[in-house]
Formats: structure tokens, C-alpha cells, sequence
């Protein structure tokens, strides 16, 4: 059958990580110095916030792709190591500025807990590539995407003096963005037809989807509630308590309307799952942009409102759009599920600030940075995207073959008698009604 | 086949979120007001217990539904979406009161708590209606309950001066009494005989339920641990840690007992997966209904190894006798996982408290007010039950056909060509069994 | 077919456990009084801890038994069971010094987490003989290792003055060896075959056990985290953020070594998900028994590396060698998975406390105290866990038949249907290839 595939990633994956990884260690050596505390409700809060943010990374992105089902092992395993390795990577890298000026890296619970959002970005944008690159590829994605992500944070905070809430609650549009910059170079031919795997998986896979798709649902409506409450200034807690109820109001209406759009939408007049778990996901991911002005809970619930609706109608309608005009073909709804919520919520958050503001002289002055920030981010995103994408197309990291897309077997030690099984029973039904017709002839 | 199902749901279902959404966001925008407060103790409790009162009233009642193996998709996203429809509901009911005096709802984190216990008591009534019913109805019972619940929560507490966290654990009770009355009147012919569906699942579901099965038992046991551990009075917080060993006490001896009695009253001398599931929340429930009067851990696992047996009997021996006597066909179980345990632990509650008191007077007296409470929760879920059961019934709101109950394909885009395979492989065996006899013959 | 099975296990388990759950109940009401506190940021700790270790206990080691997909009824709800008796019973014999000199045994909200640490290292020593025991087995070995792993407890404390946080982190230590020795005591025979169930089921089970394969795996990343957080010192919570910190980062850093050393080792340099859930533990193991020693993030990450690839080796080498020489079949990997990383734990331990010691005297007084520490721990797991094997070889507890090993049939009720659907679609195959034959010739 098809060329012997394992043995050329054996001498690519694990040198690299083998080499990475001991390199991280030599760095932590050297320059990380860990900061002590006493205990005080601050330092519980980041142990809470600690635990919030790892769930959503690990567990939250790691279910996400579990709807691929011949990928299932692919998509969590990869996760987790490309979650570790990034996470690794940000905290060298956010302390980079502490390194200049005192020559040690300062890190405690809360850089890991920056560091880990610095990864989310990183683990988004590979949501658009699962199935169609190996882990290598994924894993030097990660590393230049954390690399860009920082420095737009570094650019945005010492260009501009954004927030650093504000600028690392933009990880929806940076990895959504460099997501569909990496897919459009990374575009092959072979995506023009449905994946044979990704096809078989959609039938064969559903009736084991039923727990495993839903449950992860409900697990991104309890993470989403976290990831966005954690940012918010430490100086004004009680704004932490807003958060979560903003974001938990704006769940639920995302998801009360993505139930009623898509049955609406839906030629049948029937609910997708699938669509339902993304638009839910939207809601979470506008109102976590522009949570920093958000002040009322009727705002938040509008902004869940239009995101909701607005990104069903995107991917009902442009989805298939954009594979054919655009040649990008997204596997996990990037697009409909962070590129416009995050864009939505950057518009929210523009204008509930000029609402705000008294002064039409500061709300000028604030709006024309609020559009720099994005341009920044956005052709930043996109050309880090193309850099790495070209980076990728160089076939000494041999990626996958067309046949082998979207299969765990490639890279994971599953028992073959599964699978042999299967076909055996494909079989059966053809050459049965084969037969039978034989019998009627 | 059967007539075209979906578009006439389209009419009924997407208007009615539509309406209620824009609706609810209309009401928060004019009347609500949010409370902002300074950091504290207090304040951290209240997050601790939001995360806790979601995690079990999505992903716990979530999980329940998931033992409907074919009914997956719809038991567990319905739930979120009535989970969230009735807590935005409750937020304004619970507030009513307050926007009588001051003329503005007053809100923070912990009026989301309240409001989710409340929903909570509307997922137990729609855990028996699951499969028999469509998202339309659910969301019509799931808002009249809470209006219910809330009524009988003000009359307690205004009438008979019941503590709040007393009145609110009669949750269990109402939803249970709510749900049997709704079952009698929606009762249908076709229960006499086991659903298609709901018997096709529990053969071709084993398989892929083990796993499933067993994590959302873990998960309830979890879960319930802090649910009656966040409405004990604040003004006494280490009673707080009390009510978590309490529950923790309660729920282990309810498991070991639970065991041991399914293993004694199984003909066989097995054991019973969803026997154990729904024996063990009995302790739980049982204690949480009684538990401002447990002191002492002993209390606590007396009361859990009664509920356990009680409802492990009631179980084996009662279902089938009510499905036939009362003509009650209940999917999860109600009276035995909630309505029983209910009454234990307010009669638990009856005993302690009358033991703790040394003058006769107030002994009487308690009993007096407590019975009252019990009558009036019993006779105000029973009528509400009644009347939203008779709303139901008017053919406005298109109730499933006997042969799409339990059936997923009814509501959502599930690929049918999972079920044509199926199908296939069911008719093959017939096809050969019969081909082989021809052959013999 | 098989001798009726259950009937025997109805008149051992049943009696077993309610004999003890209701003497568990009569100790707790005489003995034990409980402690009430004030609120402070020290209680609100234990609450989080409580909710940590629960999570770890039973939602943990309740998803380590779900890989044998034919038993995993059994493996969760018998990890339930055993959890809950062991959790009960360390309660009773942690409070044994208290009620000496007070004549109650105190407990609150920390006693709880105490147990259900001791309560872990049966958990630890069960998972090697899943599948060849029933569950009056299981509930034997718990009650005998608690009550050895108490008293070793004791010993060290009381002759060696080590700190409690240290000597209950030998529980992994503890856990592994009495796991062995009981293998060792209990090898049957058929071992040497794999066992019929066990084997079909690797073959089956994969297509559903991907999801919550490596769910499991993502939990165990979770909840291990905080279990090596919860027992450093109060006097120094700080302590216990670093703690933290450091656990992540092993566990990161085990990770992806795991990962480049399974892909290595193996013969077509693709990875093994089950090792690299084994390896990553691995890693969390190791840091939480040299926990108290570890001060730099670096000092964690090494032990982390040196742990994953110790035990990937040894798992890859060692474990068909452990089968046929010593007689051990060790189902879950006890040896890598946690007795060798507990092992370079503590050797960790020995050696940064001696490089963080200035006087020499002081050093080599710490490395005599913490061999022996090591050489009490070892000795007296192993001599329990022989004491424990030899009763429970007396065939009054009818120990399961080889061709009943790893099959939830033998416990649960289980339907039937469901496996004779399954082979009757096997018997189509032959049948219909012997057919096709007939047809050629």
C-alpha cells in the first residue's frame, strides 16, 4: 500500500522535541527565579484562576477535537503537547522585557497563567489544520505563533498603552486570522474533494458522538465562563464577579439563539450539533473581547445576541464559499467560531467606550487607537501566518499523504484488527448484495 | 414514512426562543441593576458556589440524560437550553419583590445562584418527559415550573417565616411532585407498551454507555457534594464545611448500601448500573433536604443508608405498578431519585429538629409549621403539574408521533446514513438466516 | 454454560458490606465529634483541597479503570465502592491516637482529605488486580492496606520524625509494592494466556475507548496537579503555589518526553496512547513524592524527564519479563506508572536535600533517616501485601474463573442482547466466507 510512513517521523519528532524540551530546561535553569508570597485573597485568586484557565487549554480545546472520530487521538494527544510546549515557550518569552532589565526571568503562578492564554492562540489557529499536517508541524506552529502573539501583546501595550487585558483577549482574532493565512498557503488540491477519512468518520462516528460532542459543549460553556473572568484587573475585583455573570448571560443567550437561527436556517428545520456547539462558543468569544467595557447585563446579552446569529448565517452560507473562492479549507469553523465573534466584539467594545465617554475629544483619540490595535494585529497575524505556512510547505517535514489525512493510525499505535474488522463488514454487505441479486437473476 | 415532522417545529420552536429571548434581554436592560462590591471573603464564596450550583445543574442533569442512547444529542442539549431559558426567568421572578419596593431588580453573582437552583428544580420534573416530548413543551413547563416554584418559595417564606435555604431544598420535592402530576396527565397509550426506541437503545447502547454510564455517576456524586453545601446560612460559614462533609457522609453510605442492597433484591445477584446512579443521588438528596438540622456525621449517614434502601425497594418493585396503576411513565426515575428522598430528609429534618428542642411548645409548634410547608409544596406542584400537563395537551404545540419517541432524527441533523447502515446490517441477518435455511432445506 | 456465578458473590458481598457500613455508622456516632471553625483563608483552603483530592479519587482512578472496555462497569463502580469504605475506615484509624488520649476521634473538613489520601494507595495497589478479583476482594485489600499504610504512617512519624506531608507521599511508593506482592501471591496460571476478555477487548473497544481514552488522560493532567499541592505545609501556603507551579511544569515536561521516547522505542515510531498516559503520570509521581525538596522550576522539570523516560523504557522492556519470571500480571502498569517514579522521587528528595544541606553531619543524619524511611515503607508494604494475598486466597470469597476474568457480566446486569448481537454478527462472517467458498468450488 502506500509508502511506509512512521519511520521518517521518528527521526523528525522526536530529536525536535527531545531537543526543545532539554533546551527549556537549560533556559529555566539559567535565568527563571521564582517569586515567593505570602498568602492572601490575591494569590487564592490566581490559584482559582490557575485551575480555570489550564481546564479551558487542556481539557476545553483538547474535547474540541474529539468530533473528528478516526482522529480522536490525534486531536486530543497533539493538543495537550502542543499546549505544554507552548505554554513553556510564553513564559520565556513574556519574560523577556523582566530579563533585559534585571537579567533573571521573574515568574510565578500568574505568568503561567498569562502564558497558558498565550497558548490558547497557538491551539486555536491548529484547530484549522487538524487532519491535514503531523506534529511536527503543529509544534513549530505553536512556537512561531506564541513568538508573534507576544510581540503583537509587547507592540499593542508599548505602542499604543492598551491594557494588557484588552491586548490578550485579541487571541480570538490573532489565532482565527493566522489560522486562515496558514490554511490558505497550507491549501491542497486534495481538499477539493471531502476527505475520504474525514467522510467515513462523519457517518461511522456519530452514534459514539452523541456522549463525547455534547458533553464537550457544555464543558466550553463552563470554561468559556472562566477564561474570560480571569483578566480582568486585579486592582478592582469585584469586576472579576461582573465578569463571569456577563459571560455567563452572554452564553446563554448566544446558545437560546443559536438553537433558533439554526432551526431556522436549516433546510429541514432541524438543529445541528455541531453548528450549536460553535455559535454558543461565539457568544462566549465576543462578549470576552470587549469584557472590559461591558457594564450592564443587557449589553452583554445583546453582544451574545448578534454573535449568535451572525456567525450561523456566516457558516451556513459561506463555509463552502470559502473553500471554493478562497481556498482555505478550515476543519474547525474558525472563521464563524472566533474571526468575526472577535471582530464583533472588538466593534462592541468600540462603541460601548464612546458611549461612555463624555469628551467627544477622548473618544476620538480612543477609537483611533482602538483601529490601530486591530490593524496591528491583524496584518500581523496574517503575514506570521504566510511566514509560517511557507516555512511548512518545505517537504523535510514530510507532511501526511492525501489518504493518510484525518487517520490516527498514521501516528498512533491503534490495533489494526479494528479497522480490518470494519472493512470486513463493508464488504460483506457488497458482496451479499451482490449475491442476492445473483439469486433474483 | 411518517409525515414531514420538522417545519411545523420551525414554526413553533425558533419564534418562541426568538420572542422570549429579545424579550428577557428588554426586561434586563430596563429593570435590572447589578450590584458591584468590594472584594472579600463573602465575595469569593459566592464564585466558588457559582462555579459549583453550573458545573451540576449543566453538566450534571446534562450526564443524566445520556443513558438515552439514541436520544443523546436531544436529552443533553435541550437540557442546556431549558437550564438557561429558566434561570433568565428566575433572575426576574426572585426579583420581583424588589422591584416592588425600589422599582429596579437588584442583581449580582449570587441572585445567578438562587436562579440556577430553581432551574434545577425544573430539569428533575423534564427528566421524566424526556423522549416523549419536544423542546417546545420543555421550555413551556420549564418556565411555568419556576413560576410555580417561586410562588411556593414566597408563600413559605412569607406565611410560615421558612428560612430561605430550608424553603429552596424543597426543590426536590416540588420538581418530583411536578413531574409525577405532568406524566399522569400527558400520559400516553403507547407507554403501555415499551417504546421502539427507548428498547432498541438499551440493547445497541450498552456498549458505547459503560463509559458514559458510569463518569456521569461519578460526576453526580461529585456534584451534588457542593450543591447542598452552597445555601447554608453565610452568617455561619464553618456550617459550610459542615454540610460538605455531611453530604460527602451521606452520598459514600448511600453508594456501599445501595450496592448491597441491588445486589440482594437482583433475582440474579447482580448489580444494577442505573440502579446504583440513581440510589446514590438518593442520599444525596435526602440528605440535603434535611440538612440545616444535621449536626452530628452519624445523622448525616443514617440518613443516606435509609434513602438508599428506600429507593433501591421502591425501584425494583414499584416502577412497573405505577406505569400500570397510576399511568405514570417515568424515564428517570423521579419518585424513586427525588420525590421519596425528599420526603426522608423533611422528615429527617422534622425528627432532628423536634429532638434538638427542650420545650414541648416550640417542639409542637415547629412540627405544625413544618407539615404545613410540606402540604403546601405538595398541593402547589401537584395543581401547577395538573395545569401546565392540560396546557400541554392542546395539538398547538405538535407533540412527537409514539414512533419518533426517543428519537434524536426527530429534532436534529444526525446523518441518516448511520441509521440506513444499521438498518442494513439488522436486514442482513434476516436475509441470511432465512438464505440459510434454504439452503438446509 | 459457566456454574451460576452470582448467586455466591449475593451471599459474601452484600453481607460484607452492610455489616461494615452499619459498624462504620455505630463508631461514627460514638466516637467522633466534629470540629467547628471560624471562616478564614486557611478553611477556605481545605474546601478547595477537598474538592481537589475528591476529583482526583474518585473521578481520577475512576477513568484510569475505563481502558478495559468489557469491565468498565466494574473497574469505575468498584473504584467508587472501595473509595468510599477506605475513605471511611482512614477516618476512624487516622483518629486512633486522638480518642487515646481524648477519648474522641476529632475530625473536620482536613481529616476527610487525609483519608482520602490513604484511601489513594489502595486505589493505586487495586488497579493491578482489576479484571482477576471480585469486589469482596477489593473491599478486603482496601481495608488491609489502610490499615498498613496508617501504621507505616505511624512508624515513620513517630520513630523517624518525618514531616506528615512526606511520609503520606509514599502512598505511590506504598501503593506499587503491595500491588506487586499481592500479584505475585495471587499469579494464576491463566495469566500466562492473555486473558480472552481482556484481549477481545483491545480489539473492539478502541473505536469507543478513543474519546474517553484520552480524556482520562487530560484529567489525570488535571487533577494530579493538585493533589501534590495539597499536602505541603499550611504554616507556608506560599509553599503550596509553588508547589503548584512545579507540579505543572513535570508534568509538562513528562509529557512531551514521553511522547519523543514512546515514538523512539517503538518498533514503527508511532506513539502508544496508553504509555503516554502511563509516562505523563509518571512524571507527577515522581515531583509529588520529592515535592517537599523541590524549590526551582528546573529542579521539577528534570525529575519530570528523567521519570517519563525511566518508565517508558521499563515499560517497553520490562513488562513481558515481569509476566513469565516473577509471576506478576500487573493490569494497569503499577511498576512504571507509579513504583519506579516514586522511587527516583525519592531519591530526588535525598539528593537536593543533601545539596541544600551545609553541614555535612546534618546530611548524611537525613540520608540514614530517609533510607530507612524507604526501607520501612518497602518492607512493610510488601509483607502486607503477602499477608493480604494469602487470605485472600482461601476460595471462601470464590474468586472469579479465569473465562470470567475482565467481563462486567459476572457483576452487572448487564444485557445479554448486546454480546449475542455482537456474535452473531461474527458467526455471519464465518458462515458467509465458508458460504462464499462453497459457492467458488
Amino acid at each position: 500500500m502506500a509508502p511506509r510512513y512512521a519511520p521518517s517521523l521518528r527521526s523528525r519528532l522526536a530529536p525536535l522535541l527531545l531537543l526543545l524540551q532539554i533546551g527549556f530546561i537549560v533556559i529555566y535553569a539559567v535565568y527563571i527565579e521564582v517569586l515567593t508570597h505570602l498568602l492572601s485573597l490575591y494569590y487564592l485568586l490566581s490559584f482559582a484562576e490557575f485551575q480555570d484557565v489550564n481546564v479551558m487549554v487542556i481539557l476545553g480545546f483538547g474535547f474540541l477535537g474529539t468530533f473528528l472520530v478516526r482522529y480522536g487521538y490525534s486531536a486530543t494527544g497533539f493538543n495537550l503537547l502542543v499546549a505544554v510546549m507552548a505554554t513553556q515557550w510564553a513564559v520565556i518569552l513574556n519574560g523577556i522585557e523582566s530579563w533585559y532589565y534585571r537579567g533573571k526571568i521573574r515568574a510565578d503562578l500568574r505568568s503561567l497563567v498569562v502564558a497558558e492564554m498565550c497558548a490558547a492562540s497557538a491551539l486555536i489557529s491548529i484547530g484549522a489544520l487538524l487532519g491535514k499536517t503531523n506534529p511536527v508541524h503543529l509544534v513549530l506552529i505553536a512556537l512561531l505563533e506564541v513568538s508573534g502573539f507576544v510581540l503583537n501583546q509587547w507592540l499593542l501595550q508599548t505602542l499604543l498603552k492598551v491594557p494588557a487585558a484588552n491586548s490578550i483577549m485579541l487571541l480570538h482574532i490573532f489565532g482565527a486570522f493566522f489560522g486562515l493565512a496558514l490554511t490558505w498557503i497550507l491549501f491542497r488540491k486534495g481538499s477539493l474533494q471531502p476527505f475520504e477519512k474525514e467522510k467515513f468518520d462523519r457517518q461511522a462516528g456519530l452514534f459514539s458522538m452523541m456522549a463525547s460532542g455534547i458533553v464537550q459543549l457544555e464543558i466550553q460553556v463552563q470554561t468559556l465562563n472562566y477564561f474570560n473572568s480571569v483578566l480582568v484587573d486585579h486592582r478592582s475585583p469585584w469586576r472579576k464577579l461582573g465578569a463571569v455573570c456577563s459571560t455567563y448571560l452572554a452564553l446563554a443567550v448566544s446558545a437560546v439563539t443559536a438553537a433558533a437561527v439554526s432551526m431556522l436556517s436549516s433546510p429541514k428545520g432541524k438543529l445541528n450539533p455541531v453548528h450549536m456547539q460553535s455559535f454558543i462558543l461565539a457568544g462566549g468569544v465576543a462578549v470576552g473581547v470587549s469584557m472590559s467595557a461591558v457594564h450592564q447585563p443587557w449589553e452583554a446579552m445583546t453582544i451574545g445576541f448578534t454573535a449568535a446569529v451572525l456567525s450561523t448565517i456566516v457558516s451556513r452560507y459561506l463555509k463552502t464559499h470559502m473553500l471554493l473562492a478562497f481556498e482555505c479549507h478550515d476543519t474547525s469553523a474558525l472563521l464563524s467560531t472566533h474571526g468575526l465573534p472577535g471582530l464583533l466584539g472588538w466593534l462592541a467594545h468600540l462603541l460601548l467606550q464612546i458611549k461612555a465617554c463624555d469628551d467627544p475629544t477622548v473618544a476620538v483619540r480612543f477609537a483611533v487607537f482602538h483601529i490601530c490595535s486591530l490593524l496591528i494585529t491583524i496584518s500581523l497575524s496574517l503575514s506570521m501566518g504566510i511566514i509560517t505556512g511557507l516555512l511548512l510547505k518545505w517537504n523535510f517535514w514530510r507532511p501526511p499523504q492525501d489518504n493518510k489525512c484525518f487517520d490516527d493510525q498514521a501516528f498512533w499505535e491503534v490495533g489494526n484488527q479494528n479497522f480490518v474488522f470494519l472493512k470486513t463488514n463493508v464488504e460483506l454487505n457488497i458482496i451479499l448484495s451482490l449475491h442476492r441479486k445473483d439469486q433474483i437473476s
